[in-house]
Order: C-alpha cells, then sequence, then structure tokens
C-alpha cells in the first residue's frame, strides 16, 4: 500500500489558501462544487461573464437592435476578437488573427493555401501521432492533389523535436504541420525551433495550437510562425463546439490564398461584384457570416482571463501539474500505473496523462463513484486537464487520492468494460 | 398625386385583425412595437423560446453539465436538428440533412463533392446574378481544377427557366448551382423542372435555399434534387451568424465525399485511428466540432414555426407580398418607382424588391426618419422582406406610405449619398 500520510489533504487547501489566482475560480459559473472538474482541456468553463454576455448578445443585440447590430458591433468581429487573442495569448501583432469556422476547416484553408505556395514541392510532413482531425484534414489534402503524406512517428514524452526533424525535412517538403501540445503527453514542442528547421528546408510550417492556447505562452511573431489554427472552447472558456482562430504572419498574407473564397472575404463586399478580389488582409481567410453568438463568447471568456495575464496563468498550471506528478509518484506509480506526460514542466503543457491497462474503467469509476471528470484517452490513458483558471489543488489531491483507491481496491471491476463514447 | 383614400390604414388593421397568424408574433421578442421591421429575410427575429433555450443551453447544458453534455446531448444535435428542418421545411426524409458550419462552407464541400463525382466533366453552370459568396466559391473551385465556370445571364423577374438552361447544359456540364428564390428579386424557380433538364444532362444540381427556406414550400426529396444548402438566420430565425444546414440526396450520400475530411465525418470516431473512413450516412459531411449554442438556437428558433406548418406561413407570406404590390401600383408606380419582383405570387419568394434611381438614399431616410428597416441592394432596390411570422400588414402599410412620402416631398434629398455598409 502507498504511504498516504505524507501527502495530506491540507497541504492541498494550504497550497489553494496561499494560489494567488485562486479568486479567479469565483468568476465563473459552478453549481457543484463537490465536482473534481479535469476536463477543462477539452471544455472549458463558463464564466459568469459570459452569461452575461450571450443575454446582452441575444437578447439586446440580436433581439432589440436586430440587423442593426451588423454596422454597430459585428461586422469586424473576427478580427477585434482575433486581435485581442493574438494581443494577450499567441504573441501575434494585429491584423493577423481572425475568430471563424471550426479548427478542423481553418487548418484546411491554411494547409491549402501553403500547398498553393510550395506547387514544385510534394511532401506534407505530419505527426503520425497528432489529434486525429489534424491527420485526416491532411490525408485528405494529399490524396486530392497526389501528394505524400508523411507522417512521423514522434517520442510521446518528447513531441515534435527540430533534431529529429531535420532528419526527414528536404527539398520535397511543401508543408510541416504539428500541434503545440501533444493531446495525449502534453509534450509541448519548441515552435521557434522547429521553425527554423522548417525553413532551413524551404518549407512552411502550420501549428495546431488546440491544447497550449490559454494555458501556455505562446509568441507566434517572435518564433518565426508561418500559420497557425487552435480551439477556443478548451483553456479559452469559449463554450462547447466555439469558433476557431487562424493566424497567418503578415509577410505571408497577400501573397497566399485560401482554397474557399467567400464574401466575407471580399473587397468591397456589399458591392456584390463580379469575380472574387479578397481583401489585402487576414481578413481574406473569412468565408461566410460570421459566427456571432459563438464569436462573441469567445471574447467574453478570454477576457477574463486576460485581466489575469497569460504568465501567471502558465505558473498556476506548472504548479497544478508538479503537484500531480508528485501525487502520481507517492501512489499510483507503486499501483501499476506509468507517467504519460513529461517530468519536465518546460516541455509540458497542462495536462498529465497517468497510464494503466485498466484506464477505460478507472475513468468511469471516477465519474460515476466519485464526482470526478477526467477525460479517457485510447487505449490506456487517464487524462487529467488542469485549467489553471479554475482549478484546485485539491481537484488535483481528491482524484489523484480516488484513483488510488478504485486501484487498491479493485473498484473498476465493478465497471462494465464495454465502451461507449467518452468525449 | 396618388390617390391614398383608397387604401386606408384601417384596412392593414383590419387584415391583422383577421390573420390567422397574428398571435404568433406574440411569441418573439419584439422590444419596439413601433419599429417597421421589413428585414427579416436578411436577420429573423428572435423567438422568447430562442432566448430560453440559450439560457438552458449555456447556464445548464454547458455551465452545469459541462462535458457531460456531449453524451447527453450534444453529440448527434447537427443529424438531429437537420432531420428536423427536414421535416418541416425541406421536404427531406431523415438521414439526409444536417446543420453545421457556414452556408458558403456547405457550398463548397457539396459543390467538391460533386465535381468529384463527374471527373470527366469540365463545366460549372451557375446565375451571373446569384448572390456573391455562390459565384465567388464557384469561381474558386472552377480556379483551382482548371474547370470553366459559366455564368448565365437570366432575365431577373423569371429566375433560373429550365427552358434556359436547356440551351445551356450539355455533355460537358459537370455541376449546375443556382439559388431557388432570387437574393433581389424573389423570383421562385421550380426545383423539378430545373432539376429533370439537369439530369436530362447528365449532370448533378445544387440548390441554396438561403432566401427559401422557412418561407416557401420545399420538396427536396420529391423534386429529385442531388444536393442543397441553406443559412438558418433568416425565414429560419437561428440568430446571427447561426450555422447553416446541408442536404445530400441519400442515393448519393455513400457514393460522394467532400474534401475537408474532418473527425466529425469519421467512422468510429473516438478511435481516433489512422486513416479517414467516412460515416456511410449524411454524417460525412460534417467537420469539425458541432457548433453547440447556434444549432441549439437554430433548432429552438425553427420549432417556434413548425407549430405552426410552412402552409399558413406561405398563405400569409403571399397574402402580404400581394397587399405590398397593391400598394405600389397605388402609391409608387406613379412616382417613377419600378416593380423589381414578379407580379405571380406562384413564382415569387417572400419578400418585395421595388426599384428607384433613389433607392439609397430612400433606404437611409426609412430608417432614419420612419423607424422602418428595409435593405438596400445594389444599384436601386429597396427590399422589404415580409417574414411570415412576425411581420404585420400594417408594417407593410406603413412602409409603403413612407416610400410615398419620401419621394413625393423629396426628403431623400436631406440624405447624405455617400454610401456605407448596408448589410
Amino acid at each position: 500500500m502507498p504511504d498516504t500520510t505524507a501527502h495530506p489533504r491540507n497541504d492541498a487547501e494550504h497550497r489553494d489558501a496561499t494560489d494567488p489566482l485562486a479568486s479567479l475560480r469565483t468568476r465563473f459559473v459552478i453549481p457543484d462544487e463537490t465536482l473534481v472538474y479535469l476536463d477543462g482541456n477539452s471544455l472549458g468553463r463558463l464564466s459568469k461573464a459570459s452569461l452575461d454576455r450571450v443575454q446582452d448578445v441575444v437578447a439586446g443585440e440580436w433581439g432589440d437592435r436586430l440587423i442593426r447590430s451588423w454596422n454597430e458591433r459585428w461586422q469586424t468581429l473576427p478580427q477585434t476578437v482575433g486581435d485581442f487573442l493574438g494581443e494577450h495569448f499567441l504573441g501575434a501583432a494585429p491584423g493577423q488573427v481572425v475568430v471563424s469556422d471550426s479548427t478542423s476547416v481553418n487548418l484546411y484553408k491554411l494547409a491549402s493555401a501553403a500547398l498553393d505556395a510550395r506547387p514544385d514541392r510534394d511532401v506534407i510532413v505530419s505527426d503520425a501521432n497528432n489529434f486525429p482531425t489534424d491527420r485526416y484534414v491532411l490525408e485528405g489534402l494529399a490524396a486530392s492533389r497526389g501528394l505524400e503524406l508523411k507522417l512521423v512517428e514522434f517520442d510521446e514524452l518528447l513531441g515534435p523535436t527540430a533534431e529529429q526533424l531535420r532528419a526527414v525535412l528536404d527539398e520535397r517538403t511543401a508543408l510541416v504541420s504539428l500541434s503545440q501540445v501533444d493531446y495525449r503527453s502534453a509534450a509541448l514542442a519548441d515552435l521557434a525551433a522547429v521553425n527554423q528547421v522548417v525553413h532551413e528546408a524551404g518549407a512552411l510550417v502550420l501549428w495546431d495550437l488546440c491544447h497550449s492556447a490559454g494555458s501556455v505562452p505562446i509568441e507566434l511573431d517572435a518564433s518565426g510562425t508561418d500559420f497557425a489554427v487552435g480551439c477556443t472552447y478548451k483553456y479559452l472558456n469559449g463554450g462547447p463546439g466555439s469558433p476557431a482562430f487562424l493566424y497567418v504572419n503578415a509577410s505571408l498574407i497577400d501573397a497566399v490564398r485560401q482554397p474557399i473564397w467567400g464574401w466575407y472575404g471580399q473587397r468591397d463586399q456589399f458591392a456584390m461584384g463580379q469575380g472574387y478580389d479578397p481583401v489585402p488582409s487576414a481578413t481574406r481567410f473569412l468565408v461566410g457570416t460570421p459566427q456571432v453568438v459563438g464569436v462573441s463568447l469567445v471574447d467574453a471568456g478570454a477576457q477574463v482571463l486576460a485581466e489575469v495575464g497569460i504568465k501567471p496563468l502558465r505558473d498556476k498550471g506548472v504548479a497544478l501539474t508538479e503537484y500531480a506528478i508528485e501525487l502520481f509518484d507517492a501512489w499510483l506509480a507503486p499501483l501499476g500505473f506509468s507517467l504519460g506526460s513529461p517530468r519536465d514542466s518546460a516541455v509540458r503543457g497542462s495536462h498529465v496523462s497517468v497510464r494503466h491497462p485498466e484506464a477505460y474503467r478507472i475513468c468511469r469509476a471516477l465519474i460515476e463513484e466519485h464526482n470526478v471528470i477526467p477525460d479517457f484517452r485510447t487505449p490506456d490513458r487517464v487524462r487529467l486537464g488542469m485549467a489553471p483558471a479554475t482549478t484546485r489543488f485539491v481537484d488535483v489531491w481528491d482524484a489523484f487520492d480516488a484513483m488510488r483507491r478504485i486501484v487498491e481496491t479493485k473498484a473498476y471491476e465493478q465497471i462494465d468494460p464495454t465502451r461507449a463514447d467518452v468525449t
């Protein structure tokens, strides 16, 4: 039996009491204080400001002002909220980020634009274990254009490294598309180092920031990133299926075109003229009518975090994940778990995966018996997301204590092993 | 001076008093009863049910249930709301409609799928005056594939006719993409007749239903339609930038693939496996994570209309547009206006355009001096949308009376003719 006396719950309580971000949690709607929610990296919590904002947008801007709101507020929302994300979370100067569509659609648009910009090259490089939608989108583009999609096996705990990529890239490489934070292990890639290797090979780079935006400081401009996409419903608290963002480096905007020529990318849009003539700005990456309610919720959620700033959020994320690994070592390692995340916080995002052959049933037991919500990730990972804005140290303690007890007592054996969807 | 005594306002009041749908207006949020809102075909009004629903979805499903709502409610929203629209508004049996993305993105997906299904043909046919985003999307697809986009000039008051198309289509035609209701004139195309001509030429057809869905009975299955898209923020009252719908005829679903291979179209999605393998249903036309708040608002708005049914809504729309034309003939024709819409309600959607060289300044005067909201459509159209659910006969009377007075007194001369965006 692991020794639990060395890690009493009041130690976690003390960490919460001295946490400089503790009060941030009060800005969120938390109907059940006993719920241990460790899935904010899949769906972030609702802020009170978002609840107010959706009422303002729906009842006021839509219900009362009706079509007038397009001129009064909505027409430039994708750009103003994009610039806001760029300034506070992405290290991007104004004019390079817009909020629109889904991550998958944005990835398609930007990957397609990048491939058009490298017409003499015929290889796309990605991570064999990249998030599925990234792989599928790239696979579809490769198939339609007769290109090769080269999927590289990276070490799950290291993620994509400049060194390993250097051996793979060559004059055939058009595009390298990777995730900054691995959705399984939280391995955090080095943007600048990878970008440099990609550019030395004459290729373009497209980053997926879904698991980093809002939890890890990102410097898109300073790192020389070409393209990036990311979702807003995880650490940015934009709500279920909220619109995604995309970034195009200012040096590329005028030179590239995306494939879906919609009217929101058109110069002099309401002239409704003949011939597509895209705006000479990031607006050319918009397509259809902006999702007003969705973009407004992204704005509201992100503003709460921006008041604090990404640096303190990152510090809290590091403290939470370090505490999780401390408890892992003390309690779970002796019970047959292995750590599925990097030990060094400098190369780790804001979640921790622990691996166990019975991970699926452990997840179900956590949910059904302990009011703890983790995420199961096939085949053997219990993924625990520490959203810096709302996760407490006692949440980490309670979750690890529950896992310890579930495995010690083999309580998971009571759970039907037939897998249902766990999102 | 036109004779106004023959058309007193109390005649309009009488029509409202005897309107069987009059009470439907009470189901909507109407903060300003003096506002004459004739732009419900650009942005439909907010229903009270939608206001309740957004609170339930945001505070309840997101704020309280968090990630659990994916399994409890959200995972199949695009399909269930799609089937609902199919049953009540589109004449489509279950399994052929999903709600996702924007109209432009859906048009891109389906046009691309159709072109892939006709690889030996190299011409896309559309309307030279089709809504801009449709033309741009098709132009982009033609450019990327080296195809010809043939834009046909149809009579604005007739819209695309089977006869005129028969002369244009041939063995080179891969795809015909048209709007059912012309966004300028409201000319209503004959789906079945056009579909037959397209199919006789061996081509596929893709309809844009933006200006018909929710106001005109549509029979996608019975008319033999191959593909359709449409927006939900006009007559369906889904809210600003709400997600669009797409329809693929059951006979084609398994045979075609769309170009954006996202994880929501993947079979056994959470296996997160290698290789895109699309679901053998309309689900394969989904891409990224569904816009939950947006799709829920589509559902709420459409349900209010579905309680009444499309047939009574259409009858009301016809009565409103006929009344508008009656007032046009009496008051506006003598003042130099021309009618920009068909006179026969059988071939007219639910809006009426009146044309005048000073249309832009007349629109501004209506908005600024008369609390009437029309839509300006370049270069000389005042477009008046009669949303059957919320437009009153007195709204029509007030708008036409205001236009009459603005032109009689030349009040529009006080308005700056410099055009700003009018959406």
